[in-house]
């Protein structure tokens, strides 16, 4: 994987999250703006999980999935394809959970959503959140460092992602499974790959979150169900 | 399988098919009012494929789904579970499929709404319906006579869908796979086993027919996709 | 209104129902094949209720919404707006129901699915099927004869007509009432104004009906509830 | 109206709060712990609009909506009517729009989600979220102050919006409108009353939000289609 970033309020914020990963003793490297498309200085620094992140305050701002700032219409008409309506979050694989859990709770802001728990209590998997949103990025430990499991798209209803399955079928795609629920987050899914071979999702649903609420804990011997709501079995393809 | 009845509009109906089948050259049992519970006379035949059907006339009437025949609200409150709305279809497996479309279409009144032929142009699966619906009884080819592949229950959305698969895992029930479409009908499916073995389907949607519609065809080069119309392929456990 | 038209099976069956309509005592009139286009010959009469009706057996077959007849896929991938799967149905106001009740279902076939009873048993109205659809013709009772209601046209889901909806919006379309539901055959439903000023509906859902069912009954008093479940109450513009 | 309480994140979030309240010059008003059952101490503050909001960090904590904090179901199996998830926004009509705007956005954390701009540019209207959500609390310009126009309970999807509606018909519930759409959020509602009067809404979907999108802002000459998307009229009754 090559990196994930994260928009930050303004610079203000970027500022203080600078400060606040070098006094926590995460190294953080500068890259200046213009170097990705239209888009301000980045932030980049490397979680103890072996994955980079960025964060960066400054973007075009291209509005709302294609509508009006005034009076806009309930959505934009010339839509195609499976109509995602954002970018949602990423599921990486690596090892040293716990330290990467510190850095993003103590840090970053985010806040334990769900997590799995194998038979000693050890955390295997933790879904981080900084909303209301069931996840913002997740990590499921690995013995190798900084791998991608798939990146999600959010779309609106169970609806849209019956529409996206069909839409896989008739482009030829290469789906892995789906349409179905998680356990995890109660999020309805699809994973499916693209022409690259990476693991793509759509989804909708999944619960809401508040900081304060306490994390949901599944248990390794219901790990089956705990992805895979439905068949609560997992294949073995989704362990790669 | 045991049997799989119809039930016809009248008596004079019933007496009319059974002298259509006696003509046609194929043997009818007589069983009389009574021996099932709340069930009429009931005139018993095979056909070729190796299932026994039966057609009554008489039935204990018990309403619509539970509602009221003067002012009915919209659906009943007290349901539970996965809130079938009818029995939908069954669906065979057994050999003799071309004398058994002759039965099921010259004198029985069905027509063939979808079908799957063969890279030789044979008939494997034929779809046979009798309303505007995609199908109400259909035949698979099987070297063996007489076998049930599933029944079928007819629900009203997607959405009721995802919540009978929930709650099959709520329940610790079997499931073989869903929810997903198909090709064949383009109808959304779960199937699952009930208890005792048996493989039963939800079903929602499906095309519409109308006797004058030609028949749809699928291919068996394409058999996955008309089968399991996202995932493309044939479990094994399908074919049993 | 002009003219209502129904397809019929096959030539022999519109000489039958030609034969039956002429025996009944309803005058007809023919129109030759290709008067209109990709149509066969017209057998025209008017029933009691003022509105005329049309028979025909031969159309040109333009095949399923867009689809191939060979392994084809769940959905045209180039639709635009509402997606209407089908014509369906359409509502008529005229006098003398009784009559017309006679005609549709001594000569045409078809059976009563709903009525609507006034204080006195009086039947004002009559939803009419020939199919497991909800009716495929209904008629209101109204002092003046041969008007037209609205014809509808069906969507799959009630997603679809939440989409038709905004669409409404988005082009300035008028509406008249919905997304909401009707009690009278519990299908989901908008009224909304074509440019030349006729009431149009998309529908969807509506229960199934056989032959052999009892009819469900409404009653005046629960008018509102019966014509617009939601609101219970009839919007003036309804009645015009 | 009695008052609009917030669950802040700990105590110490609380006491900032205050502080926050009083150095802004916000008179700040302390209620006991157990005063309310189940309820930690309370600071209670009057908005410039005439509305009371109280602020508390303690409460009994409940799980979420009757799921195990371990390996839980999909939805909770017992639950009966509207399947709300959560009580979700309230919608206050009141005076001095532009002071409450500072005291939610300066000292609460609040951002400006969406807005109705009149012909003179003047805010009538202003969302406030501390979310992703479309809005956690709104107000309309009213000349009288502290009132409530409705309390707003979140549904999952547009099918739960329809049963809702449903049950509003069988339970004999007085309906004000829905199921539409509002232009303001693109949330999907119902509006009904209860048996004491007051106006509920049942709500699902609603735009998302982040604090760095810029408002989306209807303009009041679109004040019909801004409220109800699909009637784009205001019925007299909504602005009582």
């Amino acid at each position: 994987m090559d990196f994930m970033g994260f928009k930050v309020v303004d610079e203000d914020a970027l500022r203080q999250l600078e400060r606040d990963l070098m006094a926590y003793g995460c190294a953080v490297e500068q890259l200046p703006a213009g170097e990705l498309n239209s888009c301000g200085r980045r932030v980049r620094f490397q979680a103890p999980s072996g994955h980079h992140f960025e964060l960066y305050a400054d973007k075009e701002y291209t509005g709302k999935w294609g509508l009006n700032d005034v009076n806009p219409e309930a959505w934009p008409r010339d839509l195609k394809g499976m109509a995602a309506v954002r970018f949602d979050h990423a599921l990486m694989y690596g090892d040293e959970l716990p330290a990467t859990y510190d850095l993003f709770t103590k840090v970053l802001g985010f806040y334990l959503a769900e997590q799995v728990l194998d038979e000693n209590g050890t955390r295997v998997a933790q879904f981080l959140s900084l909303s209301t949103k069931a996840h913002d990025v997740a990590f499921i430990h690995h013995p190798e460092k900084g791998r991608l499991h798939h990146v999600s798209f959010h779309l609106e209803t169970w609806e849209d992602l019956l529409r996206a399955a069909d839409l896989i079928s008739m482009t030829d795609t290469s789906i892995d499974i789906g349409p179905t629920r998680h356990g995890l987050t109660h999020g309805k899914t699809i994973y499916f790959f693209d022409p690259s071979g990476n693991r793509n999702e759509v989804f909708c649903g999944g619960d809401y979150n508040y900081p304060d609420h306490k994390p949901v804990t599944w248990t390794t011997d219901q790990l089956g169900k705990a992805i895979f709501y439905h068949d609560r079995i997992l294949n073995d393809r989704f362990m790669t």
